[in-house]
């Protein structure tokens, strides 16, 4: 019998942040085929025989390509397999989720959407920015600085679209899409902010304007993976202080395979999320 | 000792899509201020000892103002009780979670943010649409029909935003926001959805173009709660089919008051979203 595919959205980094059904897929499956930002202890809800296969992105090396991902989802479930796709975030916003559930829908395998805790909303709230506040951002758009295959996508144009703009994979053309803003309408002066690892224990972020915010960055040191946020909105963090998010007690430098840390069962008892304010290094100012 | 308060997104409505985190904190909770569109099986999650204060607003009644809601959560914390703020979606969406950080942090009460899976990218979702798609879309805009006090966002400047546009709250303004939109550039034969009760048991949807789905709207009689999508990503839908997403048993239609049927400990053990496809009534076409 064909096997389902789950495409799960794993959330932003802290394991914490991944859904109760997300993890209920995780235990159900015999594949599980996750990326590179995925929390590595997500892994350890799946059951010990479960096959783990890496589909991620390593820097500097090519990722499996998007077709033969979507190939080995339909492989392994019409084998009769249940198959958790994890992927960090959301996996309908930027995640591509869409080419594999329409590949999946083509080869006729039973597939499940189950949404997931987007980095888009969760990295400005990690630093204190809620992307919507009354009287400072009534609108928010989302985008990426780079599309997909390498080309820039309409900057200028995104500029005016919406009261408070969020651009995610932004570490490396930090000083491009902030100029783009700029000569698409934007004020110079206006605040902005960049969270690198979001609501993970490496998580630091830095606070300025729209005009000095790459430098402030490049001198702290802020790199990938990082999430930009344009608005007035970036006010609140001032006003409210930082700090007021959680961030998980997972080093994503450690290798994302098992054995981990972070398990439900041990979590689920009460544990090391009990009135745990965070942690985490921060460079607000 | 001042307790903690927790912000916590309950999710789109499917109470499947609360975070571990969030489920988490409601099990500490001795006090949990909730909004109308939290699925009350949630509240179940909390001790039965603690405190259930419902701060929604009902259908032709004044809610309880904000600042009240502020003031309260001051209050119990400063009383030393641990404090749940529940709120649908993700608080610092659309959910003026930030008016409450800020009053938190006023009172130097100490507080955390956990963010939650956001109706506006899950109620896509639900109806098959990626927010996001290689080729159909590669940004995506939020809004709501209506702000905060009655007065109407600036939907003609949204219209050029970005690709995808989803809009929040759009059953009561429907015809006017898809007009707003044809007004600001939009061609009139873009496809278009309007998704009503996402992710529950109730979810019913129905796919146009932004010049006939108002029209196609009424005729199927769908109402509020209901998320407006327009983009080129509506397609994805059609190509990959409806009903790919999940949708709890959760009747929302039962009054948001405990005894309750779902509960996490039950869950936990394996039992209804076992390879559970949806079931919901659509209109899709």
């Amino acid at each position: 019998m064909t096997g389902t595919v789950y495409l799960v959205g794993a959330g932003p980094g802290d394991p914490g942040l991944m859904t109760l059904r997300g993890a209920e897929a995780l235990r159900l499956a015999d594949v599980v085929v996750y990326d590179r930002l995925v929390a590595p202890s997500l892994l350890d809800l799946a059951p010990v025989t479960a096959e783990r296969l890496y589909a991620g992105k390593e820097p500097g090396r090519a990722a499996m390509p998007q077709e033969a991902i979507s190939a080995l989802l339909v492989e392994r479930a019409l084998a009769g397999s249940t198959v958790v796709r994890l992927k960090g975030g959301d996996p309908f916003v930027f995640g591509r989720g869409g080419e594999e559930a329409m590949a999946l829908a083509e080869a006729g395998v039973p597939f499940e959407v189950i949404p997931g805790v987007t980095a888009a909303f969760a990295a400005p709230a990690a630093a204190g920015i809620p992307v919507t506040h009354r009287g400072l951002g009534a609108s928010v758009a989302v985008l990426t600085a780079t599309l997909t295959g390498g080309a820039a996508p309409d900057l200028e144009r995104a500029a005016g679209a919406a009261d408070t703009l969020v651009v995610l994979m932004a570490a490396g053309r930090l000083a491009a899409v902030c100029e783009a803003f700029v000569r698409g309408g934007r004020d110079p002066g206006e605040p902005a902010a960049l969270v690198e690892w979001a609501t993970t224990s490496r998580q630091r972020s830095v606070v300025g304007t729209v005009s000095d915010l790459p430098r402030r960055a490049a001198d702290e040191g802020l790199g990938a993976p990082a999430t930009l946020i344009v608005g007035r909105v970036v006010d609140v963090a001032r006003a409210a202080g930082p700090g007021t998010a959680p961030a998980s007690d997972w080093d994503p430098s450690e290798a994302p395979s098992p054995p981990l840390e972070w398990a439900l069962p041990r979590h689920a008892g009460g544990g090391p999320w009990a009135n745990r304010r965070s942690t985490s290094a921060r460079t607000d100012r």
